[in-house]
């Protein structure tokens, strides 16, 4: 016991010593084994993943949400959160068609319900014919339920003017960002300069930097061109490639059109050069499209990599791997908490195909209700059936809400010196650049925080909006950005901006 | 052009003389580039992974019904699949109240509606309340829904008799295979000799197998013991441990209860054991407790592994590091398409922790119809509440159902010579020992087959009957086996183990 009590003292004061966190004793004096799992002995990839769009900031504003319900005095009544694609959550309905189908998919009694419209009623009987069971309960095939993957295969087709989708190629997903990791962890191999290098934009989507960190492949940033819209350059992807081949095999290169963060939207010769360098330099192409819908600029349109690759005739279209990712998540949907997505592969050798399908197995399958919902998006109601009329006002009301919204962002933050903002063409996200003044850049690097995220820490407190910074993105050096949604309602958007403004005025201010 | 089919005929000369494929030519007569992603070129760890339960034999099952629908003839009329352990594709009705919940939340509309009881409708209210913009169309807390881990960590207390549980312990996830996969990835570190082992059972639940591979962990078998109705040696988990520590580092315990694929309903005083063993050795216990509600044998009963830990005293409870799974997929719910569930960690190290929040964050989050079906499960009718009784009604009738088949399934099987099949304590199927005569055993060998995956396919063929082999979960050298689903309806599935037996005789005599 003595003996047990010293070793306890010891190990108390040599913890003190080094610093560290003293042990805890346990109430019957006992000091407690050291644990199995610790930050020292956990997977070093694990660590390596960051996060942004849920990072600190975010967790911030939850902390602060709280305190104000708790009766807490704050300079700002609610937080908004800007930070995150979630539609909903911002107020944005859902299309009644859909969740009527949902419901009676959930609930079969309904279907005696002279209330809900027939094309409901069909649609949620063919869905459930094609469950085991005819139950949402049951597991569906790995690769996806076969009618909803013939019905994306049909979507596809009359997306891309009626080149052939074959549904063996569509894989349905747990939202896209299951499916781009999917797609990742395939092709990830070798081991210092044979390591499997991936291509991805800077400014990025986090969940491509977090995927590459877990599967501890190589990242290369190319960067887009924000003084040309945040176009992409062919020269730039040369550039980062030939400089990448020098420490890892550079095996992929991923797009993401409409552009998240940056909402930049490709012009179709860009897409053509993307894929004649695909080809020339033996990469595998990752489109991830989950914005096709969102598309706001005159002018612009949105073009497939599918299509694309497929008008350039067989020396690409026979040979270019591809694969496209699609979600219920965002567009006009905006169904997030269903985690709906699919994927369709193009090209992918057939060994290959067969090792995707039976990884996918051992997860058992993606969410039955997000790939009922898949169903709804890629087979909404036709001209003629009774939902048609209301479905086609309910989409009308919600792109052009995010259009006008997609404008008033530009032109508000362009109106604010030391703010510039492209225009936001596509998807639903501002990413404008922000001149922070010198005095704040130290500030913020004595404390060890990026200047973006010092600057955006400091709106929120302020005001309550809740943004993500640039860093979080990734940027040129030397440059600061955010990224802010575009989705709380109008009016409250256009307070929103006018606040972002005022703190902008006053943080410059302050520290110049 | 001539240089270029010169090459051409080249190469498809030195790919015919290494037994390669022959490349394709395109129809403009060139030679299409080489894949990018080829099975050399793929991840290896991908490669090793397996899944008996959605294996060849199931590809082969679902072929068989293809054809059967196409009027093809074959010696049985339909293909019963007893392979997977999914309830409703077997006709299992879900819990009305249940689905009346999931249709309130889809479609709030209904809250309008008479016909719903009102306690389906405040929780619905409550579930929606907890959304953002009070839609399950929302993310959620990468973590789960506040309001459902509230209720998660309230049922772990009633079940464990007053065990305090903290909401903050609990990860909602996308079934069980979710929050397993993801515990695995943490422990996972080192190379070589340190490379992290993990120790599961054989026969296992081959999602463990194939998590394993994928990350690159040391797989440890202990073997069950099938004389003793599969119950857990703590001699033979110590002679597996020490015979792992030579070749890894042996860092977390697998504990699969009640047992998949194997039935049994394992002891208090073993659980103690594993307890105790667990601390002594410095391994991360994890507790799949998926099938806690399915527990039929007479003298039977579950006990939690978080229940046993904490009546063990401080010396245990502030220490050994647990993480617990349970899932929407079984039990009398068998809600497997919704891919809903949860973990509890305990004594998980703080940064640690943190890590696994950040980790869980890049996925956004669990499906919310999921989340909100297993508030449900942990929150059902309470006594005085409208749905209560038939609610009771339901789940009685199922789990007696249950009971009622696992009692048949042991009496029919144990009937036939050279089958022996332990009682079916718990969980969902059986897992009999077949004999395989010498002459079958050769023919399957010969056709580098495994033996039971031989006997199973002629199965398949002869009778439509899809079980899975012994050898996709693993067995003892030289013995054989194969699981099977006690899920089919009872008339159903008395016909079908009567064709087992009459298979198992023919086979035998055919053999002999």
């Amino acid at each position: 016991m003595l003996c047990t009590s010293a070793l306890c003292i010891l190990l108390l004061l040599s913890a003190t010593r080094r610093g560290l966190p003293k042990p805890k004793m346990s109430e019957n004096g006992v000091v407690p084994r050291a644990k199995v799992l610790t930050i020292d002995t956990m997977n070093p990839t694990v660590k390596n993943v960051e996060y942004a769009v849920r990072g600190p900031i975010v967790a911030r504003a939850v902390e602060l949400e709280k305190e104000l319900s708790e009766g807490m005095k704050k300079p700002f009544a609610e937080v908004i959160k800007a930070n995150i694609g979630d539609a909903h959550a911002m107020g944005q309905q859902p299309i009644t068609f859909f969740r009527q189908v949902l419901a009676l998919c959930s609930y079969p009694e309904l279907l005696n319900d002279s209330t809900f419209p027939e094309d409901a009623k069909s649609r949620a009987r063919r869905i459930l014919q094609s469950c085991g069971g005819n139950s949402m309960g049951s597991y569906s095939a790995s690769q996806g339920i076969d009618s909803v993957r013939q019905d994306v295969a049909r979507y596809i087709e009359r997306r891309d003017g009626g080149v052939p989708c074959d549904p063996d190629d569509i894989y349905l997903t747990t939202g896209a960002s299951d499916g781009i990791m999917t797609m990742l962890k395939l092709l990830v191999c070798g081991e210092g300069v044979t390591r499997t290098g991936v291509m991805i934009s800077i400014p990025q989507y986090p969940l491509y930097s977090a995927a590459l960190a877990e599967l501890g492949a190589v990242q290369i940033n190319y960067y887009l061109n924000e003084e040309k819209c945040w176009s992409l350059d062919i020269s730039e992807l040369q550039r980062a490639l030939d400089e990448a081949r020098h420490h890892c095999n550079p095996r992929a290169l991923c797009i993401i059109n409409p552009g998240n963060p940056t909402g930049q939207v490709q012009s179709r010769e860009c897409i053509e050069d993307v894929i004649r360098f695909a080809a020339k330099e033996g990469l595998f192409l990752m489109a991830d499209e989950v914005y096709q819908d969102n598309v706001y600029a005159d002018g612009c349109q949105f073009h497939s990599f599918k299509k694309v690759l497929f008008e350039m005739g067989p020396e690409y279209s026979d040979t270019v791997e591809l694969a496209s990712f699609h979600s219920t998540s965002k567009c006009y949907m905006g169904e997030c908490g269903f985690r709906g997505g699919y994927m369709e592969i193009i090209n992918m050798d057939d060994e290959v195909k067969a090792q995707l399908t039976k990884l996918v197995s051992v997860r058992l399958c993606p969410p039955v209700p997000g790939q009922a919902l898949m169903d709804l998006v890629v087979n909404p109601p036709q001209p003629g059936e009774p939902s048609y009329d209301n479905f086609i006002k309910e989409r009308t009301a919600t792109l052009s809400a995010l259009a006008e919204k997609a404008k008033l962002t530009e032109q508000i933050l362009n109106t604010v010196h030391g703010i510039s903002c492209n225009p936001v063409q596509g998807a639903m996200y501002s990413f404008p650049r922000i001149i922070i003044p010198e005095k704040a850049v130290k500030e913020a690097t004595d404390k060890g925080q990026q200047p973006d995220m010092f600057y955006c820490m400091k709106m929120l407190e302020e005001t309550g909006i809740c943004l993500v910074p640039g860093s979080g993105f990734g940027q040129k050096d030397g440059t600061y950005h955010f990224r802010m949604t575009i989705l709380p309602p109008r009016d409250k958007l256009q307070i929103l901006l006018n606040k972002v403004k005022e703190f902008h005025q006053k943080f410059t201010k302050h520290y110049s």
